[in-house]
């Protein structure tokens, strides 16, 4: 009883409510749109579709927005206790057409490498940075794909919902973590790309580099949040994981 | 009914064992040391004392043996079934002592890279993989000298113990994810630093761009599996959540 007490008090003291705590993951992710946009356009010459490093620079700014940010708030909605009771399908809808937006941003933002190299002669897809995002292109591309498939279109069976979700749920996690590991490698290699002249070395760490380290230092602990956020048993639709659950009438539902 | 059905035979199908899981995560840590050696050994120049890239080279083989592989076998500790009953102190010590184990090599990693630098003339702790992987360092010391002091030594009360066990559990799979993207950027960047001679170039992919390429995929194919053995429910000691369960109990019992 004593050591019931001292647990119960323990994790009311650790209960952060689920709405401010977004509210300031919303203010973090904001901060890194704002910050990678403001490298881009003060350090490194702005913005421009003629193929020049100045079309590269829509490369982080799209990815920072879609494949981190904006794909964090599709992965959030169904922490948002309004969506646990009532109808689903529009937040079926929400959660699908945020994470089509970040979709959207991230091919766009490959589309802005892939020409800044094809018009300057580089070879495409040799880094390490490259394969690991690309890879996690893919594997958001599957996971849109078959959510929609599943969850979306009315034919799936409920034993597919049901076989599928935490599978789906897996991904939404293991994505995140990766594309954030991509926009960290990323950075890293354009300081060192960008930053070689004389008394500009990325090794004399100017103000550029201590603002685009920082900059993913914030890329990371966003990341770390979501993540955190989404693992969080108290923050989980209730009883999500017994056979009873809504989920699977949900799942039967459509 | 049907949908309890469904339900179980569904997760059932995705139910895979702790152990051989375990087994494949082993051989996949060994494969991730046995390359990052043969990376250093073949295509880097070997190892040495001397102050030279040969004692950088340590630098990797060090962090990703410590910080991933070993610091990946600790964490995993308590998944194993046999330490869910009987007395716990005999596991605790195992868990911490892999953990210090995993610290001693990764301080041994940082003195590598900082003794090269150093006689190279080279500043330190300028990149992004520098920050990352020092804050990383940091937060694992702190991690285990709190896990230290609050669940091995016999003071620490009950409601200290179970106030600080969830975020102990949360900075475990959080420190190994920054660390495992650590690696990932500090490969990038040892790639730009030693493949920039004319047909060696890493944008022409040569069989080292290839090999540590890969090696940088099974890092973090080996992060995400182990992180997610530990958020894997079923895995779980039972009840770990609940108030009145053995964890409790054991943390009054000491």
């Amino acid at each position: 009883s004593l050591a019931r007490r001292c647990h119960h008090r323990s994790t009311a003291m650790l209960d952060v409510p689920f709405l401010p705590f977004c509210a300031f993951l919303g203010a973090l992710g904001l901060l890194c749109v704002a910050m990678v946009g403001t490298w881009c356009q003060h350090w490194r010459g702005g913005f421009s579709l003629d193929g020049s490093s100045r079309t590269f620079n829509w490369h982080p700014v799209l990815m920072v927005t879609g494949l981190v940010v904006l794909y964090g708030a599709a992965a959030l909605v169904y922490r948002i206790p309004n969506t646990w009771s009532g109808p689903k399908l529009p937040w079926k809808v929400l959660h699908g057409s945020l994470a089509l937006g970040a979709f959207v941003l991230t091919v766009l933002g490959l589309a802005a490498v892939f020409c800044f190299h094809n018009s300057q002669g580089t070879p495409n897809m040799y880094s390490l940075h490259s394969w690991m995002g690309l890879g996690t292109v893919l594997l958001f591309s599957c996971q849109w794909a078959a959510g929609f498939g599943a969850f979306l279109l009315p034919w799936a069976p409920a034993w597919l919902r049901a076989l599928y979700k935490p599978i789906h749920v897996f991904f939404g996690s293991t994505i995140l973590m990766l594309s954030v590991a991509s926009c960290v490698s990323g950075i890293n290699e354009k300081l060192f790309f960008s930053l070689k002249n004389g008394t500009m070395e990325y090794k004399l760490l100017p103000a550029e580099a201590v603002f685009a380290n920082t900059l993913g230092l914030l890329i990371l602990i966003f990341g770390v949040l979501v993540v955190a956020a989404l693992a969080r048993p108290s923050w989980k639709r209730p009883d999500s994981d017994s056979p009873d659950s809504r989920q699977v009438r949900d799942a039967l539902g459509g």
